[in-house]
């Protein structure tokens, strides 16, 4: 059932998608789906991008983070009919807002991973250390 | 880009997993995938199911709710390929500890949309109020 870290890291490395959560001073829990790249020192990189279209490219993620550096970024895998398939990470993240050297890695990671990310549209990037990371599978 | 209230609500009651977000008081954020059922008053219902392996039925969510009352219920459409496709939906919920009969109608409503609960295998059921709700779409 917990999947050891090595294994939780593989799969947290290798999936495409996942849900990154910070804290609101008043609302409590922000979450947004989110795409992200792995770097092997054990950073996340996730970005603002000028691709999917936003209000403002300040967003309150970032205002969350600023107040409050820890964030969670959750991946999962879904199957409605079986069950016995399932699985998820979870990574314990701290912001870490002054990396660009980091930065810029992540950046390339990102590109490597999403053809749409080809021209490097960034706006910004939020990089966050993985702190603690937890898995869960069905089998 | 903005989803109206009736479309928000629409696509959470008929997507079928989603990411419940509870406060905890150290952690900061837990997040956990959960299926859910939408009752028709405006309450969501989180099954603590006997399927779905666990340590304890006396789950980390459980204790946050009773710490703080605030969650989030996260659904999201992801599509690797077309980003035009990608919507999500977020919930505000509160938790509502005391309200049997409505956690009774949430295991009918769970029943009837899981096949794998049909001899209702559920420990516990958290029932919340949808107290606001943001959507987004990428066209």
């Amino acid at each position: 059932m917990r999947l050891d870290e090595a294994e939780a890291r593989a799969r947290l490395a290798a999936h495409d998608h996942g849900v990154l959560c910070t804290v609101h001073p008043e609302r409590g829990v922000d979450a947004v789906p989110v795409v992200f790249a792995i770097h092997p020192d054990g950073f996340v990189g996730v970005p603002v991008d000028l691709v999917k279209p936003k209000a403002s490219l300040q967003l309150q993620r970032e205002r969350n983070l600023a107040a409050d550096p820890r964030a969670t970024l959750l991946v999962d895998h879904w199957n409605r009919d079986d069950w016995s398939q399932l699985w998820w990470v979870r990574a314990k993240l701290e912001w870490c807002p002054d990396d660009p050297r980091r930065a810029d890695e992540l950046a390339d990671l990102l590109v490597a991973r999403y053809p749409q990310y080809a021209d490097r549209p960034f706006a910004n990037m939020l990089v966050m250390r993985i702190v603690g990371i937890t898995a869960w599978s069905a089998r």
